[in-house]
């Protein structure tokens, strides 16, 4: 199975594409889709789905997986970034490519076995799991690696325990 | 010249189409886009999308004008209207269409003359300008058809006084 993992934003969309085969989980290819501010809004979105879409296109993956947006603090941002989550949803809607969200707790519940676990914990734990030299960067793209690593557990966990109780849900 | 006003968001999409002639503008068609709550986001905004798509095949705009989003209560919702308005812009990309933005205080501005007039105010002017025998309901396709009409004088006020002040942006 092919898990496209997705951290949404506008600046930066961060997406990790791993296999896993049973147990066994491995990097495809992890980095990021950047689009400058001075860029108009709907440009920014438009090459976003674009990106999002190719990337599909290449990796052909089983499943998406994308983190869902928690913000407290900056709403102006967290409004910039669901136009540009609202996109990507659209690139997996139209490829026709099951998707998945998992909120950052989740993920962090998954990856670290600790909700609250500090982002370099879990960075740390992607590198050891994907058994990669170094801790993948930038940050969105280990961040879009752990999200894929969620499902991949979520769904083994689903296959392992019919019935059983998963993290995720369907968008 | 046709405008297509749209008023964003996940529930309820407000659409708004008008022709303008010189200083004539006429409704030519308008009304909601709804999607139900118990649908995923992903087939909502996929649903939204290709009503955006059916609109502008159908009415053939030659510019959209579409609301800013305005929040400063609750985020949740101000996230998924987001998500609506991302796809939105770029169903307005995907089919090459200029599109503008205004605030609600520049549509309000435009409408009724002062930038805090009260809802009832601004729908009288719809009204008004539309010639339309009765308030258009329901109130999202009267935003919607508020703001084509705040972007049919933004334009005109461009091709009138070269140079001059538009209270429009490009998207």
């Amino acid at each position: 199975m092919v898990i496209l993992g997705i951290d949404p934003g506008i600046a930066t969309v961060g997406f990790g594409v791993i296999s896993c085969e049973g147990p066994v989980q491995r990097a495809i290819q992890y980095g990021v889709i950047t689009t400058p501010p001075s860029l108009p809004l709907s440009v920014r979105i438009s090459d976003i789905y674009n990106d999002a879409l190719s990337l599909i296109d290449t990796f052909k993956p089983d499943a998406i997986a994308v983190e869902e947006l928690f913000f407290n603090t900056n709403l102006k941002t967290g409004i910039s970034v669901a136009h540009g989550r609202g996109v990507l949803l659209l690139a997996g809607v139209n490829s026709a490519v099951p998707m998945f969200e998992y909120t950052p707790l989740q993920v962090k519940q998954s990856i670290a076995g600790y909700g609250r676990a500090e982002k370099k914990q879990v960075m740390e734990m992607v590198r050891r799991l994907l058994k990669l030299d170094a801790v993948p960067r930038p940050d969105d793209a280990a961040d879009a690696l752990a999200v894929a690593l969620c499902h991949a557990r979520a769904a083994s966990s689903l296959l392992n325990n019919n019935g059983g109780h998963s993290v995720c849900s369907t968008i």
